[in-house]
């Protein structure tokens, strides 16, 4: 067997910015649409009290030069021993030998920056025309991630953002204004629902942290939260009341995300919703005027881990 | 993340020698036995004409340091592109972290060195007292490791083998005479269940390869190449006919291996079988007495590739 080679966090964070992700996470969408991946069954381990998760989430689009398998961790005690929740790698393969091409110890990172990409290949297709401010529940890697993937999409440098506690708001503010963006913090859902045309949630909310009278029409609301079958982040008449549904996974959605909820809940009909990657094909199906209020539920699919991988691979081999 | 220890085939062959592999074995199929092993489904991708198939198993001895994950393919065009057919790596993550610990490109050589390490678990525990003549049916790799991990426990060195072909069974017999076994070549099963009190089948074949009137009192047969629903080496009416049958997992045993085809042919009840960590605790339940006929029937459990990853991630950083 030929060695695969080994990528280290530096080195994927050396040629991440080289990277069109976006472009690559929007392909992977239509090519999933198209019903050209196979995505397996997740793997799972649980460890018990305290220890934490193992998930193994692999797949392929069929016809492709490669395959990749994802896995990652959480153990909750890892903070307090100085070693990072998330654990994580991604592993590259043949898809015409099978033979180990790379081996990517990313740490989790790659996760972070496929789902920011999914969420910028959303602002493509759904923010409204004039963004006017961000608004921004949760002040984690991905209350950030969120908004510095858009660029170039939407150019709005105003952003209001709500998060758990003052310290963990205050760190937000702090990183995101030396990126260049004005920054307001708050814990008032009202506040940021009045002000905002573009809401992100990216929290691991088991409550609605908004609700229905709330939104402004023409509002557009990306959840990514959400993505096990207990976590919601808005109230299922908000999806109710929207013009546009759109999902990364019309199957996932069916058991994971805002979208499961409001179905359970009786608030929207079963295919309700429209994929992600046939509205990229056919923008006709995504906002098609700033009246509109649209809303995207993103639960992660493994074909964004699949292009992620490649993109990254190439760049460091090229 | 700290990096995963990277371990290539020419240190995981160079530290082999030294690991004891049959009591690693041995250990994990107590372990199993005692329920203390978590082993998920296995994870399956599967790449159409020609390419090949991918299988991901994993598990963990619960409250043990490792859990570990085995990455393996099979791609049949491999060997016509000088690339060997089995690909293979073995991951081994802290159970208290989630960290990646080691990574063993082992190309698959670590299968088969715990496939041949319980056959050997099976003749401590099940070999006729005196073993006169070891019959081997498959001249491949196991057809060879199974008799060689039995040293120290079956001490005969005459073989009679049974192979595909002229070619195949020339190349077999000149590796084990290298090794000081004396060995004769047949075609013919019935000469090889007329001079055998020991037996082993590790073929892919998917007809019975010995019947119930060739087999004499007193024999042992180690059952170690049907893993899949498909595959079958012996006729029902022999495991009718045993008086001690044992599996290494028995829950696998409902459905592939001997076990499974016995008990859908009506030839044997359910439940027949004793599962062989529960022999090594009481060997009583294995045999007793050298007119037993005696059949083991391995199909392989995800213990086995903990403990010898497990084992060669300890004897590399020793």
């Amino acid at each position: 067997m030929a060695a695969p080679v080994l990528i280290d966090i530096d080195q994927i964070k050396s040629v991440l910015p080289g990277i069109d992700a976006v472009s690559a996470i929007e392909e992977g969408f239509v090519a999933y649409s198209q019903g050209k991946v196979d995505v397996p069954p997740v793997g799972e381990m649980i460890f018990d009290d305290p220890p934490g998760d193992v998930h193994i989430k692999y797949g392929a689009i069929i016809g492709d030069d490669y395959y990749t398998i994802k896995l990652a961790s959480g153990f909750q005690n890892n903070p307090s021993l100085g070693i990072p929740r998330i654990q994580g790698m991604m592993l590259l393969f043949s898809q015409k030998t099978g033979e180990s091409v790379a081996i990517l110890l990313d740490g989790g990172h790659l996760t972070n920056v496929r789902t920011a990409a999914a969420g910028a290949v959303v602002s493509k297709y759904m923010a409204p025309k004039n963004v006017h401010r961000i608004g921004v529940f949760g002040s984690g890697v991905q209350g950030q991630m969120q908004v510095e993937y858009m660029k170039g999409i939407v150019d709005c440098k105003d952003i209001i953002a709500w998060g758990r506690s003052d310290e963990s708001m205050a760190a937000y503010k702090s990183a995101m204004e030396a990126q260049g963006y004005t920054v307001e913090t708050t814990r008032d859902a009202e506040a940021i629902a009045s002000s905002c045309n573009m809401i992100i949630t990216s929290t691991p909310s088991k409550e609605p942290l908004l609700t229905a009278d709330q939104i402004r029409p023409g509002t557009h609301i990306t959840a990514m939260g959400s993505d096990t079958p207990e976590k919601v982040e808005l109230d299922p008449q908000i999806l109710a009341n929207a013009d546009v549904l759109v999902v990364d996974s019309i199957p996932q959605s069916k058991s994971r995300g805002e979208i499961a909820k409001a179905t359970e809940a009786g608030a929207i009909a079963e295919g309700a919703a429209t994929e992600l990657g046939v509205v990229i094909q056919d923008p006709s199906k995504g906002r098609t005027s700033d009246g509109q209020t649209t809303i995207a539920d993103l639960t992660g699919v493994a074909v964004q881990d699949i292009q992620i991988s490649k993109a990254v691979y190439k760049a460091v081999s090229a």
